[in-house]
């Protein structure tokens, strides 16, 4: 067994990563350190882990990296940077949940810290040369040599598997893609504010941060390295009374000659040594992914506008944060892709 | 005070019209028709409904047309088209809910009912011509005057109020215009089928009719005739667990020289006697409109991409549906355009 | 017009006031005052009376008693003690949302500070013998001589309608009720802290303070009152993923020779006079009473076990908290019962 | 690997075994039959299932028992009367998810039927005696040795598991125990009709069956075994917006001498050869056991009455059905109790 260390573990990422890796046939949690809740067990901070990990959790102070052979940050924006140089020294392959390793370049990040509203220093700029953008969809070779990964934003996991094979394959005819995405309240995390609370979601439903969502960022960067042009994406994104769950919609225009069946064939081809995207020919929803490391992906083509609708949908704790991540430490080990991985969506 | 006849009582429709005219100063409801629960008390059948209206529903047969002023048709689609004409022709002012007349020409009819399905052949066109498309916020003079109204879908009102001051304006440069409509349940109406039922909604999210939804073509009607050229709309509707709420966003793209607060402007303007409509500089949520007939219109433009985004929220059985309803029938019996729509948003 | 203070105007207890006093036919607010948000005008805090209200929120130093008639209280526990005094003084009716004045003994008030966690130490004792118990089913001519009335606990409102008529006709043959309350999560207040964030509250029933919530003492007050001798409740009250309502279960032991038709004639005739409480013989629900002053009860008699069965509902937001405190004022000021109060239940 | 039937595979019973059997790692799906969505692959009828189970399902006529070990019959009432004789003759073990097995004489299950609506005729009496009702927590010896079990409501195993100890031990004082139920809407089933429609459960708590609901009969019966002596259950059930999960609150008279720590102790010794029961002290909530077997249970004794409070959870789909199932299905096929059955709670 490879020896897990969980920073940030009494998060919601932190808890899909000890759900995950509980069950997981070859990584085992060696520590979880939180600065929140540190000196509870966490099946006391989540009770419904009682039995299934009654681990305690540490303070920061008291992070061992003895025998740690991989390294989950669930940590919140910069705090990664100053954590990851002193463990990939000692060895240990390092996922970061944050902005803080998305970027290759100093600029990029800076775009995104200005979006998020953040320092836009970055304190550890030599590391993001090496660092690699944690979509095994994409980039699984630089991932099984990687030893720092930047797992992807929630949303932009989604946009991203619902427009790539477009964009790789050449049939996408624009500059500008156009993409709404709808989320679950998970998706701010446990601790999200007073925005969140049950009366101001339940039964509401609203758009934020129209068009400067951070996760922009790093999907365009990531398409237009595919598409080996400079893409934009306009991206709304909107907040509706779920848990868990994205839908993305995605329309951008395509070639001459396209029809659904080919799209639909195309995509499947991209596809096909990707375990965890499904090609649908039918509207999905997001109760068909909830708990699972699933992405679905509906694409169509609109014969009459001579536009692809493609609509795209995943648990944004699974595919969207922790599953993702685990996918990357499979790669990174040496396991199977799916290991630990193969949950049954959760229905109804 | 005027008397209203309404059919099709006992549907969502059917409830709203209650709910609004129990409490109108000048409109009275005088019988309560519909094929469903007919022989029973209607607050028997919605038992909310005690003390406040507790008129039998009558079954079609025992409809009775004398010292009727207004008929609201909460009716499937294809009754009106055979119920219109004999009211009119008694003096009687006809509100219908359906697609029946919500289209100027035959050609129209047969493109939405292909799009729902249904029989493409109008049984009454020579009705077609007088009648006037239920949106006061454009068609208000035209209303004043008519017998008879198609009041329009709940997704089309809230799309077309949001795009409808660009595209008149001359400040949309596209022909195509993309909009994704996020719909509580309450929508697909009060005894909608098993795809409806609680477990199946409930933490789901998912998209329909991609492209091909019915109320696409009313709206691409209107927008095309505020323009003066032809537009298309490409709409994705999708639906949340949300009992009520229609959260519309759509993308055009603006002519140069055009920001933000010039949009703004323009929207204020254009809206400035439409007493329903409110244009914000912030996200709208549907909490801020539910149980009211109000439309909250945010629009602003990206100027990275030079297009504009808006975001439109309605409650869809109030704007988007009784209110919308009543709204006209205020306007056909020269009663002030807001009597009996004063309600406060409901909140939480 | 009538001229009311709203003190605490930004939670839920003073929205509720806003919304009913916006439009009240005798009442109007002449001022806001809250700690939380002063400086703003309510209409910000709350967007959804945009145009309904738009009255600044001013800070507890600029209140002004001048012209005013009656004040509310919609402050925490502890706040109203000290007003209260000034204000009654001055010649200015007060009602009370706390616990502060439901209690006409320092011993009562120190039972139910206890249970709150509070300090149990009564900063204006002499005040507690002329206040008001403010249940009108109860106490209407009380409160119509009173100058200070303490709005009654949204459980206890529903506890107490439920069981009043059995124990007041002497039918009730036990010394120990027994209730299971259910609510919404807006009964936590605006601001109720992350214990209620959505993600925690969205899928989750559970309990809490099982046998020891504060709301038992007034309960049990009242009973024992009315009974003519000491009762006691056992109440366990429980949280479910709704925004609004409270529906109670209550079992208690009913003198030989009663059945359901019996109970339900006594119900009845005991509230004839209660204009919001409904006698029902069928299972109601709290979607019936939504947005009302309704209180809905179902009183049936098992047979098997010789126990009385009685199911109540409210909105706690209205019979049990703004709604049930503007029918005070309304007996206060000698209006009808009624006025301003008779909203058509919300549904769906 | 043992091979199982599963008879009625499309209803919500039927996709819990499903969900459990294809991780199963003693069990295996030999066939799936029903009548509805018959001739369609499972992953068609509830598409999550796609990859993970694509067996067809097959019409009645079709079923084969060749190579079975175990059945489960997760049909209606009044099916597996008829079916559950000719699979034991051909030494198959059965499980059924209705109430025609959970009674040892026709007059049991006449009063069940009665309650139930349904023809108070067994027509496989000979198959009663022999019947063991499956409750493992209580009767795992008689499930080891049993050809037909049948498998309890979930309403009864919660509320059995709650009261069980005290009745058992000798501590309950009382012939009438009060219990209050609470449940989400898969407990009505995957076609549950149109009371179950999401706008009329969404926002709505409602109890029914007030004291006579058809689960009475069975948790009567084996408290009163457990007993000794013959007891009454006085049960309101009521419904709340939640897809999953079962709380009950249970009250009871105590004797004299115990108090919280002695009846914690009491339960804790009683269950602890019951892997799936936790005696907690704390709250406990639905969403702490959702979408795994476990039941929770919080005794606690209010001193003020001499009532002993139990609050119990469990989701109903799981230890309120099919987890509870394939316990006994485990125990009878001579595996660990809890193979196949260590989900870890799905949250948030």
């Amino acid at each position: 067994m490879k020896q897990a260390l969980v920073v940030g573990a009494t998060g919601f990422g932190g808890l899909g990563l000890i759900e995950i890796l509980t069950r997981h046939p070859h990584i085992a949690i060696k520590q979880l350190v939180a600065r929140r809740d540190a000196g509870r067990p966490i099946s006391e901070v989540f009770p419904h882990l009682k039995g299934v990990c009654d681990l305690m959790v540490d303070p920061a102070e008291e992070m061992k990296t003895d025998g740690i052979d991989i390294a989950f940050l669930s940590t919140p924006d910069r705090v990664g940077m100053s954590l990851a140089g002193t463990l990939i020294d000692q060895g240990i392959a390092v996922i970061d949940f944050s902005g803080d390793f998305r970027f290759r370049s100093e600029e990029e990040y800076a775009a995104y810290a200005r979006n998020r509203g953040l320092d836009e220093h970055h304190t550890s700029p030599h590391l993001l040369k090496e660092a690699v953008y944690g979509l095994p969809e994409k980039n699984a070779d630089s991932i099984r040599r990687a030893r720092l990964v930047g797992n992807p934003g929630c949303f932009a996991i989604c946009m991203i598997l619902g427009i790539l094979p477009a964009v790789s394959e050449g049939i996408c005819a624009t500059d500008t893609i156009i993409c709404v995405g709808t989320t679950g309240v998970s998706g701010a995390g446990k601790n999200s504010g007073e925005a969140n609370l049950y009366p101001q979601r339940h039964e509401n439903v609203n758009t934020y941060r129209e068009g400067t969502h951070q996760h922009t960022v790093e999907v365009e960067n990531i398409l237009s390295q595919a598409a080996g042009r400079s893409l934009k994406v306009l991206f709304v994104p909107q907040i509706v009374p779920l848990n868990r769950g994205i839908l993305i919609v995605s329309y951008l225009d395509i070639v001459s000659g396209m029809d659904t069946p080919k799209v639909l064939e195309l995509y499947r081809r991209f596809y096909s040594a990707s375990p965890f995207v499904m090609i649908v020919d039918r509207s999905p929803g997001t109760a068909e992914v909830r708990g699972s490391n699933r992405c679905l992906v509906r694409p169509l083509v609109d014969a009459r506008t001579g536009k692809c609708i493609v609509v795209s949908v995943i648990d944004n704790l699974m595919k969207g944060q922790a599953g993702n991540a685990v996918q990357n430490a499979n790669i990174i080990l040496s396991f199977p892709e799916t290991a630990g991985l193969e949950h049954t969506p959760f229905y109804p």
